[in-house]
């Protein structure tokens, strides 16, 4: 059997896979499949010489592929001269450091789809990558295969991004939905979602922020030059969300979203990951589903948007795919490593503006007891403290899990975080309140 | 006063502007307002040499220039040796092909805007900057401001577009949108457009689909390796719109778009401009106003979808300025006209699909004479002809013009479109026929 190639041009330009799994897979199938276009486009093939993997004697795998082809040895692959691009998609984090790193220093080019590795790591790979003089790109590494980095480094390239909304993280988007439209609890849209392979066995990284925060720093350094501590981004999960929160929601004309935000304030970045409130006429409110969608406000372009799969092997792998090709393209213009297509040369490390100064609408729920003049303490209080009241509703029904009480719903206008949490504490602390306030921030 | 330039980096890239009108002044402005932002990501200065106008004693601009840098001698800009790329932004036909072939024979790298340009004479342009190894970029030229062009190019290098689905006429699309929230007839829109600057003082070439049919054109080549011969392709306007249709889509789930249309069929490409029913749950359906959008349904990808502002001064500038830097970018590697980005080798001339072959749903409407018996003869005729029907509304109130009648509207379920046309024939050479009968062809 010859080794994966994808068409038949004269020259041969050789990648190592770092990684057979469901994006691995993806990529030597779209080889195969897409083989005589990807030739046609380049003028050369992209034949894969090496897939390093941990089981070579595996029997199950997504595709067939060359037995001879399998290796253990990753050392060993990514030295052979034969190879111009490597490929990680090991995941994780210590691994694939190593790897990417061992890579360059082989003078190898690196496509990654590893958003961990660059929101962790992503200056000391660029400072190597660009000492060595080799090309790294991480198309796959946000919104799987949504073309955004690319929109970003060179659609954009003459703009000024002012600030992104994004949903990022196709798990959370999916559960979102389905509670929204069957109004079914979070843990059984979360069953459901790991029956049908939308959700992970461990859904942690997905529905807690952790995943989407990783992927907000990759895009805040391309569009803001900012090299951001990825772990200390604001971050809260979409599993305390109850279903009470997508009906006011829509009564006040909003679609609760898992969105990531950043924002350029010049000397610190605003950058933050939670469910959130967005008008229900924003295109961003319709993108269900596992689907993903960045949108970007500029200074020239106004906003514009990007939407489509973000993650499934095909869409990734394709994302991976496109990256090759982009490096192939350098190699035949002898061009690789040469090309200031990084924004990296301008990063620089930039503190994260602290949650207490950013400002939002907010969309508050408090649980009191059902009695006269409860909603005059609330509002008061809010007002005492700058946080302006827009749009209330109060609610009698019973508040489920308490024997009598009411609902208050507030929408307010913009304010300064700190102000409502601290109009919050106060308010939690009063003998009417009947379980801590609930906080959903609105973007608009 | 110091000539145009952006930044202060050490190495100087010339620029030729041919034309100074809206676009050319925002492209000045934009190199200006971002100077610094452009120069960190590329390492050099974007340095503007020349801008050869018509009138040089014009006393109203739209952007402050030194005057030392106008000129009416296009031929003696082109020649510069301190120009190494030109930008194309006069428009037309005939003056700007004399222009891009005498800038490519002279070793200039070449970015226009032109859609009309690369529509009619793409194959030409192409085949000289291959020759001669020049870059021709033309972001510009499809969807203002959003990079389409990009993410068709290298975003989904790897994948295998299948059809696309865009709004990519923001006067018809504003047009449109006005008429269904106002149910002001098309006439009266029109106006208020002209007046708001949304529409030219000579509206044809936008509402009736020729601008969109040379961008469709464009999009076809890039994503089916397909030249069309672009005058050829169908178009229909949004002149003949009836404020009925608005609200008969709506009722029947659907928002009526000013849609181009692209499907590859192997040997030939089906092609197509007109207003378009989309249903009402597709993200194109809530595309509104002057934005423009492509949607693209691609084999790995499968839908994702582009937004933003498709036309104005500063957002057609953002493009044109980004393939300025991504070509200063190849000069810098010194890959300029060698990266084999374009899919212009791959390009065959082929054939329209004929409108007769193309398979759609269609919205039909029907004003007839209010008798029994109408209904059953309309049902009869279209089963007669393999078109078969979805839904059926009967309106008995009076039809606008007529003294009395009745108006029938079908949704049908996919067909051909010379077999409905025949049944149309037929229908309208019935006794009961008052009008011609009205098809708008549903995309589902």
């Amino acid at each position: 059997m010859a080794p994966v190639a994808a068409g038949g041009g004269d020259r041969e330009i050789g990648v190592a896979l770092l990684g057979l799994g469901n994006v691995g897979a993806g990529v030597v199938k779209l080889l195969e499949d897409n083989a005589a276009a990807i030739r046609a486009r380049l003028g050369a093939r992209l034949v894969v010489r090496a897939i390093a993997v941990r089981a070579p004697d595996k029997k199950k795998r997504l595709v067939e592929v060359d037995r001879a082809l399998l290796t253990t040895d990753i050392e060993a692959t990514l030295s052979r001269p034969d190879v111009d691009i490597v490929c990680e998609l090991i995941g994780g984090d210590a691994e694939a450091k190593v790897a990417v790193e061992s890579a360059i220093a082989h003078g190898k080019h690196v496509v990654t789809a590893n958003k961990l590795l660059l929101a962790r790591h992503g200056t000391a790979v660029f400072a190597a990558a660009e000492d060595k003089g080799v090309d790294v790109y991480y198309e796959a590494a946000v919104c799987g295969g949504v073309p955004v980095i690319r929109v970003l480094r060179e659609g954009l390239a003459s703009d000024r991004v002012e600030n992104i909304h994004g949903i990022v993280n196709g798990t959370s988007n999916f559960i979102l939905t389905e509670m929204r439209d069957k109004g079914t609890p979070f843990a059984e849209v979360l069953a459901e979602a790991q029956r049908l392979g939308y959700a992970e066995s461990d859904p942690t990284l997905d529905v807690s922020g952790g995943d989407a925060a990783h992927k907000l720093a990759v895009l805040c350094m391309l569009c803001f030059g900012a090299m951001l501590d990825s772990d200390a981004i604001h971050k809260e999960g979409i599993d305390t969300l109850d279903p009470r929160d997508f009906a006011y929601a829509e009564k006040f004309g909003y679609v609760v979203k898992p969105l990531v935000i950043g924002r350029d304030h010049g000397r610190a970045v605003e950058a933050r990951v939670h469910p959130t409130m967005v008008p229900a006429r924003w295109l961003l409110a319709d993108v269900d589903g596992a689907k993903n969608a960045l949108y970007v406000t500029s200074y020239a372009l106004g906003g514009s948007m990007y939407y489509g799969a973000g993650a499934g092997m095909m869409p990734t792998a394709m994302a991976v795919v496109s990256d090759l090709i982009e490096v192939a393209r350098n190699l035949m213009a002898k061009a690789a490593g040469a090309r200031p297509t990084r924004r990296h040369r301008a990063l620089a490390p930039k503190p994260l503006l602290p949650m207490t100064e950013i400002r939002s609408r907010y969309y508050l729920r408090f649980s009191v007891a059902d009695r006269p003049g409860v909603l005059g303490q609330i509002t008061t209080i809010l007002g005492n403290h700058e946080v302006s009241i827009a749009q209330v509703i109060q609610d009698s029904e019973r508040d489920p899990g308490h024997d009598s009480g009411a609902t208050v719903f507030v929408v307010t206008h913009e304010a300064r975080e700190g102000d409502v949490q601290a109009a919050l504490a106060k308010i939690a602390a009063l003998p009417i309140a009947a379980a801590p306030p609930r906080l959903i921030r609105i973007a608009e």
